[in-house]
């Protein structure tokens, strides 16, 4: 079957694969609806290593064409939204306690797509524990909506999530990519009253506006730091990195409260380093939580996820600005992806079969 | 009145001051009971800057001899046990949510002696908000043992707390001077199954023994993460930083699985800096929790871990093993903290007044 | 000072007390917008008991007349918003862990209009620590929108909160009066996805959908429990009672999952009782946590909830739908809370000295 | 195959079964030690209604004979640990949020034997997702303890980890029967400092004090409230229901401080029913936190479990005091049970095939 990923690093391109079977848990799908992902991008940049002759691309809508021998809740036909964490439900990392159930037993081991198997720019993708990890497209959610829920909204949202905000706290979110939007959203969604979110890029900012930001912060116009402890009154409840650098840490430390917390959903370079003067958190003693994490996985995530698009909580799919239709325009949507023009929030590709 | 501290930056001494007086929520003690603490120590080498002219001492067992207007609960002639950290219980910080209401509003403003005042080795020394802070000490609890809840026990304890141990857990403590062994007296405490234990000083790793520890490991025979990783059969559930410097994070992290925590008490140099390669934390990713902490304050604290000490819990008392007699006695006492021979755990001077 | 409230129980009326006088940390208030609740008017009735000579009213903005020697915060003309809870944060209730620092020590006694002295229906009345306690009412928020932070929307909400609602929950919120409108505005602040509102009163259900509100369910069209299971598709994750009466409980433990959670705000007749049939908590060991509690105190919370407004994430204000202005318009007022018209929300006075 | 169970309500006897097959996910197991517990002896009085032809037990080490094809971690041969809820993980209430994830869907949809199939007292038992819910029996541990993680310490334990212990709290623990017992030793290991165990039964007294009970109440020296109040000097923090009956949920009430939790884990019977007058909640608007919970299940719970027995923190496996050998002791192990000799705490059969 033929694919769209990586020949080699720096090289993306089409690759002709074998078609994935189904163990006795999997379904085996095809993509109708996807969309590139900057972590596409940046591995095929070479930022997870020397990776060669992959398929990439982890969020999507598909139809499943194939179910294994113990699927019982779906069939061939069904339209379904696959998250793009997809634990092994008997591995016993998911027992544990936490604040993140995606973990089959490291951070990174429920994240399958492009790491232990092919990704979902292909004519089929394998899914395993169909039954645990897939949720049926609803009938009323657009299939945009319902394609943000796979990542950017799960991701961007777990930062909120981590950032334990509690009822009228002011945050801040830093950086206002398509994670970090939904990082705005999820602050508002999870009861922050002022959100600064730091940005420049006016497409990006508009967004935020919309999805809750009630302050916009700008490296043009001054320190970050001194801007958000002027519009703040001094430092504030929470911190959610979703883009930036490792220097952004530091920025989040400067100006969260001490009980305050910092989370980070943002995916550094692996040559990069946190590098912290101790002041910043008080000689080490500072009252100050660091959260980083991973989209949690599995079908109730994405659940919730839907239902806060029914009940018109949130309207994700309206960050799908640019936009393409037919498997072979998916080298351009990633073509897009790779070079961010300014209004760029995030590409799709639609799929006819 | 005569008070011992700091003449400057490395230069230890008998100071003259004033006498302070009762505004009319606070209560003027006399020292019956303190120890020194590497935290007077440590200031006293310039830790904090170029103080001056300052009386030390944070861990006191104190006699009232006077008592504010507004202070109901506490009369001339009680013995008292006086947290290290006394919140001003009228300002906003207290009310706001968090594991630690110890903070007026930052992290250092609830620990007052040293900072804002003189501390408590002089004939004399106030406390703020007598009657929220104070705590008479109990008949059946020995002073010792009272004492060692006014700093290592809360703090190391607190470590514990924050590294959010669950039943049965595998938890590593790095370092076990006093604030340490009560790191894994609290562990012990709080749930934890095995608890490694990392030192080596043979005094230090029979009292780790006694407290709780199940292995114990020592830089000495090898790669102490090597070896915890080993013990453990993989990865632990938390860490608790209570001695080391700012490279014993990155330790710490590379043992701590997904969804672990890892929790700081260690005052580090404010000329330190952490520096943590991205793959410690999965590029930012990993879900791990990095707390750090100041001893929590205030009496129901205190309460809390005289009813430990009551309960027969735990004995810290134990381990002040270098006794003093007589306020004269400071200096010497201090001395040993400073020079910390191989077998010193704490010392404690008792006065007589 | 002139005062309205109870005579005695089933007799309101004007009544002539001494004017307050502010102890050290006090400040005197003369109102300048109230509203009158019906907690007061339960309590005319008898609700508490047989109370008599007690002036009532506890949802206040004021203005400063006077202040204690202690209090540094405010000064005469300030206008302030005046939690109906006022700890004293010198009790040690206050220090304990757990989801509310309302208490000084016991669910009440940080609620001390009304029960250990005269309400807020007065010339002048008290407020306890002060600076703890008082915020300044900020230039752009509107009086009526911080009159609601005093006790409808920090009950309401808090009946929210203790719901432990993850984002994209189902929660179903039992009563649509005042509270309960803001316990489905808390809701979604927190999260929730779809919101399924009990209730009857047309006025009320126009305000519930405007708060957030996905589905309506009234008794009038069938067994509330099948209507909810209905529209939820099975059990949901929370409920928040804030109306009906003790039966309400085993509606609410019929519809709420394993693992879910009850919250309680409604305040009960003290002649009445929970009576349970053990199945419904399946014998004891059904994983469903109940809770209830009462609104917590002090500044900062009032300014976290302040902080929504500002941030224009709800407007409570609307809500005080029956205008009257005049300090002698008090009892029509309280007359009209107390008969409670079809298409009243919540009464208020606006007071101009 | 044979089992021991119940023939039909009352009557309890030999039954004839067909041997168990395995699932590609199941093991088949025979067991190598077992407890009768008093849910068992429960049902068969008809605690369950009117279930008949069923082999009981649910506490059991046993020895695989079979696997099914998916299964990896374990082969013919291996002694196990079998906790008594055995969730399928495939199943979406897992991935919920909460304490427990021992639930499939409902409360008790975990709790396979007795209900869904058949038990263990037999010659072959299945057992569900095997690889996520059986342990290898470790070497350092002996079977008699590995026996009590299946049941009595993870329920007594899980009561102890509802009631939201906070370091030096006091807690009361109602009924000291084995599972009660398990909660007392749970509390002291989850940091409660006072623990006063509400018992009579002389060698139940007698191991509470050894778990860590500080003080012991019964109801033969007088009203066991007052006598609880009176030894804490007011309320407690928390309180944990292991026995009695439903108006024990009163009795903790009444001693439960605001903020304060009320945990049960007690078996009630079905025609039973909760009756609290609302003066005992404040009228409904109490601090305090009720939670019912069913005992965890699954392997990381297990291996928890095992983990604080292999650091020496607790020994369970004393409480087995009534020991048989031999499958036919079965009927001879169950009687005792279901008698309860004042001395019993516990009884145990040895099986070798």
């Amino acid at each position: 079957m033929k694919g769209y990923g990586m020949i080699r690093v720096g090289q993306p391109g089409w690759l002709e694969h074998e078609k994935p079977t189904a163990g006795p848990m999997d379904a085996i799908l095809r993509p109708v609806m996807l969309a590139p992902c900057s972590s596409d991008t940046h591995m095929m940049h070479g930022g997870s290593g020397p990776v060669e002759d992959r398929i990439l691309g982890h969020e999507a809508v598909g139809e499943v064409v194939e179910v294994g021998s113990l699927v019982t809740k779906f069939k061939k036909g069904d339209i379904v939204v696959v998250p793009c964490t997809t634990p092994n439900w008997e591995e016993l990392g998911v027992q544990r306690k936490g604040g993140n159930n995606a973990h089959d037993c490291t951070t990174a081991s429920s994240f399958k797509f492009l790491t232990v198997k092919d990704g979902v720019f292909a004519e089929y993708f394998s899914v395993n524990n169909a039954d645990a990890n897939l949720v049926l497209l609803p009938e009323d959610v657009s299939m945009e909506d319902a394609l943000m829920t796979t990542d950017m909204m799960s991701t961007g949202m777990y930062g909120a999530e981590m950032a334990n905000i509690q009822l009228g706290d002011t945050v801040v979110v830093f950086g206002i990519g398509p994670v970090g939007l939904m990082a705005v959203a999820g602050a508002a969604l999870l009861g922050a009253g002022r959100i600064i979110a730091i940005g420049t890029r006016p497409n990006c900012v508009k967004f935020a506006r919309e999805y809750g930001a009630t302050d916009i912060v700008s490296y043009k116009d001054g320190n970050v730091v001194d801007q958000i402890l002027a519009i703040a009154g001094g430092q504030v409840d929470s911190a959610i990195i979703a883009g930036g650098n490792s220097a952004t840490m530091n920025q989040a430390l400067s100006v969260v409260r001490a009980n305050g917390t910092v989370s980070n959903v943002n995916f550094l370079d692996a040559t990069d380093a946190y590098n912290v003067p101790t002041p910043l958190v008080f000689m080490g003693m500072g009252d100050v939580t660091i959260r980083g994490g991973f989209c949690p996985g599995g079908a109730v995530r994405i659940q919730k996820l839907l239902n806060l698009i029914r009940a018109g909580r949130v309207h994700p799919g309206k960050m799908l600005n640019y936009k393409y239709e037919g498997f072979d325009k998916i080298p351009e949507a990633f073509d897009v992806m790779d070079k961010k023009p300014s209004d760029l929030i995030k590409p799709v590709v639609k799929i006819n079969w």
